[in-house]
């Protein structure tokens, strides 16, 4: 747990270990305390048919399942040199729950997005004194809303399979992850993915915020600020636990792998710091914005301490950097993991 | 441990909380298996009269009593980024005991070293098939012994306090701290504290050799190298241990520092990532060449994770900096180190 008001808690590490996170160990990212939910999603701005929708309306559209890693976008902070401003998160800010909703798409559509609609705004219940300082001199540190937005062109997007899940790993959403209904996009960090919706509109011009165009936010030091969007590609080790102590023989090192820009293609391991990398086993993704399964088969007969790396690449030909990509509020660290074990 | 044979150890994290390290705890760091010794020490090369002396000889010249802190040059070689070649040092390669002796620079007077002599030459009696790869085009993988220089004025200088240690808190010298007798040079990375000390050569043309001018030298990569000498001005938080779940209230974070270039003036404790550094209350030395204790009073009533930081500064100016100074091999990583627990 990294705070209990507004809730924070990591995946334990046994919650990487499965296909799917159970949810009472998926990892939860909250800004304010849990909100009121009165129910019912209000759908208005720039469209032709302003709409009111409750859960039992969108329960009564087409329903979809989608198994999806969400991974928060501070993730890894706390390894992040120099250390940044924010919530100090370990490794553990992400898991893997099957959500079941109806597409956004759909929704949107039955509202008529207007022809000069950009994009579209979606508004949580939650709001409160925010816990971290405020980038944008407008906003009000004591009284601010969870508002983010997504282009309209990617809201609508059938490739994109934008859920609003209603369910998560087959029953009704807990209040920590977004009850009665939220967002939830694939391959993106999941600050995009908001909770306990309350409002969508259609805009017409870009939706400046403070979880928008404040914080989720690369801050560069040498280049121009970047949106905080898609998951970068990353593999974690989930066996053996770091420290573990392990006898002279074969061992399996497994762990999971993901990338919100393409499924991973490649997972290589390294014991020797410097140098030679050798593939593991890369499981075929068993969907589209799932982690992957991988496996290496380590034979090891000297005693003494090994570091293991563990590097993914995905299908974009993206490869994680052996040191985090720094930037002033520390999102995006996807790093080379870099644990250790002790062979006696 | 990381390596059985040759042995190489780190300190159990109690052995950094006394003022010296019981020696059991001691770290040790080995490049070769446990060498015999013949029990005797040959000062020759360019000096006015060779000499061999035996423990007995050593312990009939005036003795000398001093607390060293001695510290791995990889120490903290396993959180450099990009992970460098090399043993995969945590964080627990330094140690203090206390060391009695004589003053090396009365025995080489006892040589009489020559007026052209530059440099003194220490070898240790051990030798063998070198684990790591050679750097020097001329080293023999298989057969390599532990050779070390310092400068002849350094050796000789009375401010140094250059021991030759035959007993290690209170006791005579173990197998794996060089037995029967060691070079301690207080103030350096213990790479120039040779252990199981066989011979001493004053030598007129500064020394080449693979721990001299091979290892143990920073490969910069955007500046000259340049070789490893004094310990860099650090610090370590020996409680709480990390990831210790701590109550509401007030809580003495405790810790060691240490430095090459000067008693540590300052530490500084933070613990919200950037920002804001409270001064914790730093011992005076109790002598010139071991570590000192800070102490720091934290009050801590919200419920959450904490990052921890500390940063230590000597008394030259030297203070620690926020990411390791990456070289190549991996030495003096004296990065701010951060620590985190969890308030409940």
């Amino acid at each position: 747990m990294i705070h209990h008001l507004p809730f924070n808690a990591e995946a334990p590490p046994e919650g990487l270990t499965g296909d799917t996170t159970p949810t009472e160990q998926h990892y939860v990212r909250s800004n304010f305390a849990l909100p009121e939910h009165d129910g019912t999603l209000e759908i208005g701005g720039a469209v032709g048919s302003p709409t009111t929708l409750t859960l039992d309306d969108l329960r009564a559209m087409p329903s979809v399942e989608r198994a999806v890693t969400l991974e928060c976008a501070g993730n890894g902070r706390l390894e992040t040199r120099p250390l940044p401003a924010g919530e100090p998160w370990g490794a553990y800010a992400v898991s893997t729950a099957v959500w079941t909703g109806t597409w956004l798409r759909d929704v949107l559509e039955r509202a008529q997005p207007a022809a000069d609609g950009v994009e579209v705004r979606f508004e949580g219940a939650d709001s409160g004194s925010y816990l971290l300082n405020p980038v944008l001199a407008q906003t009000v540190k004591s009284d601010l809303t969870f508002v983010r937005s997504l282009t309209l062109e990617h809201a609508l997007d059938p490739a994109a399979e934008i859920l609003i899940a209603y369910e998560m790993n087959g029953r009704p959403l807990g209040p920590d992850h977004g009850a009665p209904f939220r967002i939830v996009v694939p391959g993106w960090f999941a600050v995009a993915s908001v909770k306990w919706l309350k409002r969508i509109d259609v805009v017409t011009e870009p939706f400046e915020g403070e979880f928008q165009t404040g914080h989720y936010v690369y801050e560069w030091p040498d280049r121009p600020h970047e949106r905080v969007t898609t998951m970068r590609v990353r593999a974690r080790i989930t066996d053996p636990a770091p420290g573990a102590v392990l006898t002279p023989g074969t061992h399996v090192i497994r762990g999971k792998a993901w990338s919100g820009t393409g499924p991973v293609t490649n997972v290589d391991l390294s014991f020797t710091g410097e140098g030679t990398w050798s593939p593991a086993v890369v499981e075929a993704p068993k969907g589209p914005h799932q982690w992957q399964n991988w496996a290496y088969e380590w034979e090891v007969d000297l005693p003494g301490r090994y570091s293991i790396r563990a590097r993914a690449t995905d299908a974009a030909g993206n490869e994680q950097p052996d040191v985090p990509p720094w930037n002033r509020l520390g999102y995006g660290n996807n790093a080379v993991e870099v644990s250790y074990v002790d062979v006696r």
